[in-house]
């Protein structure tokens, strides 16, 4: 895309009313607009991130055999009766509409997603199914100060396994959370991220949570020295947990874990039949009993975890993207201002197109090269291809580096066959 | 996909309480499955339809320089308060939230994309602009029984265009009034779709429908004859509409037009300074002058365009999709049942896989050829690769087009040459 085309503008740190860094540096960029506490318009720059989010979200619902679906986020109340939790959900939109009739504005989906798959599922032969999908969700939260992290409307991936026993669902339980985990990887956020061990409700011994660390994190969390996994403020107290979960364990040693501010990227739950139950939605097992239809669910946020990926990888000078979520994977940007040498770059532009760049090229004519490298890296498009003067010298662009600052040069062909023989690998 | 894994069922007609042909139809197939009236659920063969429809709309929203944005549903009342629409749209959804706040759940997005985008364009230099988002929007229908025709909850394409003068405002309405054209004909209802005046509301003469022939519509439009333009009813009476619509307009001719029924398929509005005005969004001119940003608005309903192809392209038998917009582009039935046979058909759908085919392989054992061909009649998917007799005999499989029921015999490998010669094309 041509940036003298692409509708965003950056702003300077003085104009952008935000409390939160996530929102500050997103909204500087022109990756995001607000429009009230807890509801950003996303931009072009904005909406392809998210994208390239819950696009790597798909690949992944791909190797755990999830399969897309859409589920309305108009819902009747009387589901949400049905489960007991039209009056627990505090955060719950309710809608009065025509004719008396009331609805819930979906916060999660367990009220619609339960009768809708098990209504196709009789026999232990349609199990065990999962079906995902990606949609906006609603939460009508008090406070929404920390941009991304907290909204009233978000993006939620959901995805929703359905089994015929236990340790089937034991079995894909584990399956997910390492799937999870390799996302985060992708996002450029596993080294931060712990499997953190959570309340689990009335129904399950506990959830697991991914909690990402970061300062501006809402949750407080306990992490187990030496390894990747943690225990969230509101289990430590519960000493029976703590023997269950700590190798080991000796009293009271809980409390020389580090304590650490996070933020919960994702959470996954063994739901057993808790909502199984309440629409009776049974199978006939191998044997021809009815049993109930054992269920999960799990969860990411992929708004959420795009505002942790900015509040967390980014450096002084702006957003710092990994390439696979990164709005455009290149940032070429043009010094040229003669015509015949903007003829060249031109050329190149459609080169990298050709070769399948997923580019963002600097055309503009009128913007001095301080500035356009000032805004690269406030953008923070992960590789950067400078055509400028060293080009025009010896024929060779520079390649940069946008995390650690690293410049090669070389021949755009040699660019284009090395990054070629890079995505083979 | 194996159809096996497939979550789907298909029904019988009789079991299904559908009033519409469409839903009847998309729900016996197994791509919808209503939550109530005017809300469904999409299945994964739906939510490929669906998709396949939006990723057409991308493409073509590239045409004509459109840049995907995305915008909450959820809205605050002032901003409606602002157009003085917030008492006027009888279908508006309203909720009241925590402290007091007041929300509209968007049935259309002038009231948020107005000040979102106008807030990026000061100057002439920032003109034209166009941004388009493809998400659920929500109208409060009191009547909801024509299946995907008329639901509380859909698929908007909506695209808003920002200029500085009435002119380009003009050129760019005609560009995409012709981009929709082509649009509707790739969905394969483009000979049935008739480009119709209707009214422009308080703020321009006119505006344009889309409208396509089925007698579930809830439109009645006069087709001007040898044309493939028409009048809605709501402008039949305004004499002064018809002398300027109609070529050497004579009084009375419209009584002598086709009355026709007719659903509407996409909307095309000048919009002028109807909403630019109370957000006073002004540019500055060439000369220095500062006026207000012209506008126009674009939209079109995926699903319900899924609702009508699955209305206008069915036969007796069930839906026929266009290859376009499929769930699935081939549909391989296999009729093995010894376990060598059905390795040899696993290995083709393989072949296929590999050579970018979008298959849905219906390898299921336990279920008769006649069933087998009965649902792939009622999925709808273009083109059939039957692997049975034939095939064990000669080695060629019979390739059958859903629509006109041809076969043709040919083996594997000619299969793919020919395909692949004729994407190229």
């Amino acid at each position: 895309m041509r940036q003298s085309n692409l509708f965003y503008k950056t702003q300077k740190a003085s104009n952008v009313q935000e409390m939160s860094k996530n929102a500050q540096l997103l909204t500087r960029a022109g990756f995001i607009h607000k429009l009230m506490g807890g509801a950003y318009s996303y931009m072009p720059l904005g909406f392809r991130t998210l994208n390239k989010i819950e696009n790597l979200i798909r690949q992944y619902m791909q190797t755990v055999n999830g399969q897309e679906v859409m589920m309305p986020v108009l819902q009747p109340s009387d589901v949400w009766k049905q489960t007991g939790r039209w009056d627990k959900i505090d955060v719950l939109y309710k809608i009065h509409g025509h004719a008396d009739k009331e609805y819930a504005l979906s916060p999660t989906n367990e009220e619609v997603v339960t009768p809708f798959v098990t209504n196709f599922i009789s026999s232990y032969k349609d199990l065990p199914k999962a079906v995902f999908q990606i949609q906006n969700k609603f939460r009508d939260e008090p406070r929404s100060k920390s941009g991304l992290f907290r909204c009233k409307e978000f993006r939620m991936n959901d995805l929703y396994s359905f089994h015929e026993s236990q340790a089937d669902l034991d079995m894909y339980y584990e399956k997910v959370a390492q799937m999870y985990m390799e996302f985060y990887t992708d996002c450029g956020i596993g080294d931060k991220t712990y499997f953190t061990y959570a309340s689990g409700g009335a129904f399950a011994k506990y959830s697991h949570e991914f909690q990402t660390l970061t300062d501006a994190g809402e949750d407080t969390i306990y992490i187990i020295p030496g390894t990747k996994i943690a225990i969230n403020r509101e289990i430590i107290g519960d000493k029976c947990a703590l023997r269950d979960i700590i190798p080991n364990y000796t009293d009271g040693i809980e409390k020389t874990f580090e304590q650490k501010r996070a933020v919960e990227v994702g959470n996954i739950f063994k739901l057993g039949t808790r909502f199984t139950a309440p629409f009776d939605a049974n199978f006939i097992d191998n044997k021809g009993q009815s049993k109930p239809i054992i269920m999960g669910c799990y969860g990411i946020g992929p708004s959420r975890v795009m505002g942790t990926v900015a509040e967390c990888l980014s450096d002084d000078r702006g957003l710092v993207w990994p390439a696979k979520i990164a709005p455009f994977e290149w940032h070429l940007i043009s010094m040229a201002v003669k015509d015949d040498e903007i003829a060249v770059v031109d050329n190149i532009y459609q080169q990298l197109l050709n070769a399948q760049f997923d580019v963002l090229y600097d055309d503009r004519k009128d913007v001095r090269g301080g500035i356009k490298f000032a805004e690269s890296d406030l953008i923070g498009i992960p590789n950067r291809i400078i055509i400028g003067k060293t080009f025009f010298n010896t024929g060779n662009v520079e390649v940069k580096d946008r995390k650690n600052g690293n410049v090669t040069q070389m021949s755009v062909n040699d660019l284009i066959r090395l990054t070629q023989q890079t995505k083979l690998r």
